[in-house]
């Protein structure tokens, strides 16, 4: 396995996803080999299961019946496109990966962080990622660039109170403690440009130790 | 939570299913208000996962990711279907369970008991059943049996080989071993009707200890 796997986390509206396009971008510049993706990702099983979850008639879906969908396609796209390209040693970059999965439904919804990371764990083995950038924002802030933004799209969780999001936002800070070295912080409340060149200064570090 | 919840465990043509029908009936005689289930179970959730596992598109399912899809399926007909029944004071007899995604994914499939439980877990939390009757017959009778029933409709699991199913065999005798106060055997490897009668001695012995 030689490649590298790297995780944007967040909350909404801390420009994980636009960072990430413009990283991949750099990083293709200077010669890597990068695969830029997000779960499902194309990957056809995990899209039906997104189907599932994202389904508006199925309002009645149980949180811990949701936890484990979205483990069931994390595994999914984690076995059809991550490792076939970690095996390709490409650098790979994802746009959420665990660590959303327990800051919201671990955490904000309060299924419990230990028993999140359970079933994800059963899910991802020991693929965790080499490195997780988390991009500081609060939420507050976060939620007003997502409103001053009128080509986004909204989903569900846009919709959450701003009780859900500062759970969501201290639950990433529980994440960097908890796993301080794979886990980095970033102040996203700076121009793009900032928070981009802080990222990739760690994403270089890592990639010159690595090599 | 009142109602007793009874599991009806074993491999391929052990007559669990007709044995289920059976005994749904006599309960219902003797005045007890019965619910006869089994996932997905009508739960819309539930049936829309199930198709995902069951689409024969989607060849490339990982098993895990098939573990963790039966989990969340269960989970949903529980808080749906099983603990509104057991709310009211049903007995609830449930074809298939917990036991079987540890026989199928965790033994045959070699994914791990233990692993298997712990995702399951998270999926069922304290609701495991008050008792789980095994109908232990050996898989080339089993087989046989359904090979002779021209009717029976075959799925994908009656198509495993052999060896697959002397494997779930094996793991449900790890189970009654495991759980040695909640599963009891039954030898099913005998009439239809003596089957029956030890089956309903075993449950109505439950359900006279618990009134």
């Amino acid at each position: 396995m030689d490649g590298i796997f790297i995780t944007f986390e967040g909350g909404e509206g801390a420009g994980k996803t636009s960072l990430l396009h413009r990283i991949s971008k750099h990083l293709r510049d200077q010669g890597y080999d990068v695969l830029a993706t997000r779960e499902p990702g194309g990957i056809e099983i995990a899209e039906q299961i997104r189907k599932v979850i994202l389904d508006p008639a199925n309002t009645e879906m149980e949180e811990r019946t949701e936890a484990l969908l979205y483990a069931a396609s994390r595994r999914q796209h984690l076995i059809e496109k991550v490792l076939p390209a970690l095996k390709a040693g490409k650098v790979v970059l994802c746009d959420r990966f665990i660590d959303s999965s327990l800051a919201y439904q671990g955490h904000a919804r309060g299924l419990g962080i230990d028993e999140v990371f359970s079933i994800n764990q059963f899910a991802i083995g020991d693929c965790m990622p080499d490195l997780t950038l988390f991009f500081d924002i609060e939420p507050n802030k976060g939620l007003a660039r997502i409103a001053a933004n009128k080509d986004r799209e909204r989903n569900r969780l846009d919709l959450e109170n701003l009780h859900f999001h500062e759970q969501v936002y201290d639950a990433y800070h529980i994440l960097v403690k908890r796993f301080p070295r794979r886990i980095q912080a970033i102040n996203a409340d700076q121009p793009m440009e900032a928070v981009e060149n802080e990222a990739m200064d760690r994403i270089v570090t890592l990639l010159k130790n690595k090599a």
